[in-house]
């Protein structure tokens, strides 16, 4: 049986069409793209298709507001680093209890060793941003703010616009890392205030090692990575010219599939999540039920431990994941989920499904097929559920 | 007539035997190296061997010493601003004239920007370093010593072993930019003091985006791209699966024709050159002839732009380069020909020309073929030429 894949936010399958759009320039057209030979000459054109491919994704009003990294995590690095080099005067960021660690790692050693300042803004149960203590952090002190577009856990989407808006009445900066949201939802940066956006290319079924970092015209940027004039000065190195090309192939397909990935892949998630729902018992939804990317299901089961849950769905050949990969292999509670004040026994207990236009009705079957009896199974082994149920049979509680 | 490539100094091209152990990962094998489930599963594995192959090609003594980046220039940006946070109370860095701007680039802008001090040491006509200006630069202040292993426009091979050792006597760390070197010669890391190396897969038939930092065991990091715990907290952001992959099966290739690098493109490239000095007078060999990359020769014509030459060679189906592939564009003689003190009439006239494995002799007559009479007729209307010349018709030249 084929299996299912429902990792696609920690990493999505490469279209075969991308694939086939890199291929050329392995072997055929290698040349640099600053190269002045036959063997560079289709480089440069491709390049640039290849920019604008990602510029309409983005909605940007330019094309070189793009500066390509080698992935979200250098992305995220280099707009931090810039920030507070071109901020003068100003030595505090804020930013949020539930970022992805690309974000929170930087911001944590630059706390310790550069005495910078870091607001982390909690969110509810829900994993909504703390508004109030939001707009409360912001001051003249602020270099930069930088809130995700969508949490990669729970798929919760932040109002980046509105942050954008306020982050500016104070002088500040705004980044958002947009690794998840990039490609599930629409984004229209030129009609933004956000200044500079994190990209992954292997977030939306482009390559692994590539990835942008979007600087909005006019932004002072300060190089993480110096060296050649490549990115206009702002990214040192040999362009990744397959990497680049498959990206905006990537970019292409993702604008082309957002009306799908906005109805048809929101209604297989959301008959998954509620079949889950329907069929097993004390099970909670994590994340803002009303405000997610159309793709990502969250759920935690109480009194059970998500890492078990997921290792039985493994076997039978369901990939998913318990949050966010870059922890995983932990038993630890995701930093996320923490953030959230889960009650304390869903805590250990979530499981992340998130889906891609590549999924079907056959693959949200197949997990309601096999997924409530493994919770049942787990359960009825569960000293936790036997002592919170008082013993009540958990496989009859597979309703 | 099938174009003749010889920029491989710039940029290689992609070994398709490399491009097919990528493959698989992009759309079968595509999951998360630290994904439990089946998408992940041959990754893990995968990766292991793609980091023996490697190490095999350094003579690394443990594989968990590289660490992987998106390419030479990050590898380079990494090493020194790791010597500077971990090497306290010292703050000098010495280096050449004639290294990558990925190292000199950085070292200004950390000269302007954390006041730390920088000694570039100068070459000799022949692009060796000045052994005796190295010496005398080295302190007890010195944090990091970083000299290239072999120079990217004249292949010039530096003793980076003795250095290191040099380095070691006051301290300091030393760290070579090898990505010219690795793959064309032979290299025993663990037989050496060296600590830190850059690499590119790019330069040695392996895909752009994708490099490495080799960091001896106990030598202390701080990791310029902070994220999540991949490369054991050494770089965050998800493994460029492919790229490792590639570049594990380039170093593999590369080793089992380290022999033939040795004999069979030496000789091509020596007989290439000695073909033009035969025939083309006036023409100067840059580098040090008796100590030099096996597949790099660098001519420089006198009274002549060496971009004219490139691109009459171009139009004639050969592609070759004038310097350093960061700095073409620009009709300035590079840094690295400026620093040896050119003859001013030679100053304006390089040529590189880099071979690799898959040049042929057939290659090396066609360029015998068509060079002479490029530079021929070049002369023919360079009003230099006539001047120091006297006037000697430029196409009786051509012996």
């Amino acid at each position: 049986m084929r299996p299912v894949y429902l990792d696609n936010n920690a990493t999505t399958r490469t279209d075969p069409a991308v694939v086939a759009a890199m291929l050329p320039f392995f072997s055929e057209h290698f040349g640099n793209a600053s190269s002045t030979h036959a063997f560079g000459e289709h480089v440069g054109e491709a390049l640039k298709k290849a920019r604008k491919q990602l510029q309409a994704l983005l909605g940007a009003q330019f094309d070189h507001e793009i500066v390509y990294t080698s992935g979200g995590t250098e992305s995220d690095n280099a707009a931090v680093l810039s920030a507070l080099e071109t901020q003068e005067g100003r030595d505090e960021i804020v930013t949020t209890t539930v970022e992805h660690p690309a974000v929170l790692t930087l911001v944590a050693h630059l706390e310790k060793t550069r005495g910078i300042k870091a607001h982390l803004i909690g969110v509810d149960g829900q994993g909504r941003l703390d508004l109030d203590a939001f707009a409360a952090a912001l001051s003249p002190k602020t270099a930069l703010v930088s809130v995700m577009w969508a949490n990669n856990e729970t798929g919760t989407l932040f109002p980046v616009a509105d942050l954008a808006r306020e982050a500016h009445a104070v002088g500040a900066l705004f980044h958002t890392d947009a690794v998840q949201a990039v490609g599930k939802v629409a984004i229209d940066l030129k009609s933004t205030e956000i200044d500079m956006l994190s990209l992954s290319g292997h977030k939306l079924h482009g390559p692994k090692g590539i990835g942008a970092l979007y600087v909005r015209k006019g932004v002072k940027f300060r190089p993480l990575v110096r060296g050649g004039h490549q990115e206009r000065g702002r990214r040192g190195g040999t362009e990744n010219v397959p990497g680049i090309i498959g990206l905006g192939a990537a970019a292409e397909l993702a604008l082309g599939h957002m009306e799908e990935e906005r109805t048809r892949v929101r209604a297989l998630r959301d008959r998954l999540e509620q079949g889950i729902l329907q069929q097993v018992s004390h099970t909670l939804l994590n994340g803002d039920g009303d405000n997610r990317l159309p793709n990502t299901a969250n759920v935690a089961f109480e009194y059970l431990d998500g890492e078990a849950v997921l290792h039985n769905l493994n076997k039978a050949g369901v990939a998913a994941s318990t949050g966010s990969a870059c922890t995983s292999g932990s038993t630890e509670p995701s930093h996320v989920l923490r953030a959230m004040n889960l009650p304390a026994s869903a805590l250990h207990g979530a499981l992340r499904l998130s889906l891609s236009r590549e999924n079907t009705a056959e693959d949200v079957d197949r997990v309601l097929e096999v997924l409530p009896d493994i919770v049942a199974r787990l359960r009825a082994m569960s000293p936790a559920w036997a002592a919170a149920t008082g013993g009540a049979s958990a496989l009859a509680d597979h309703v």
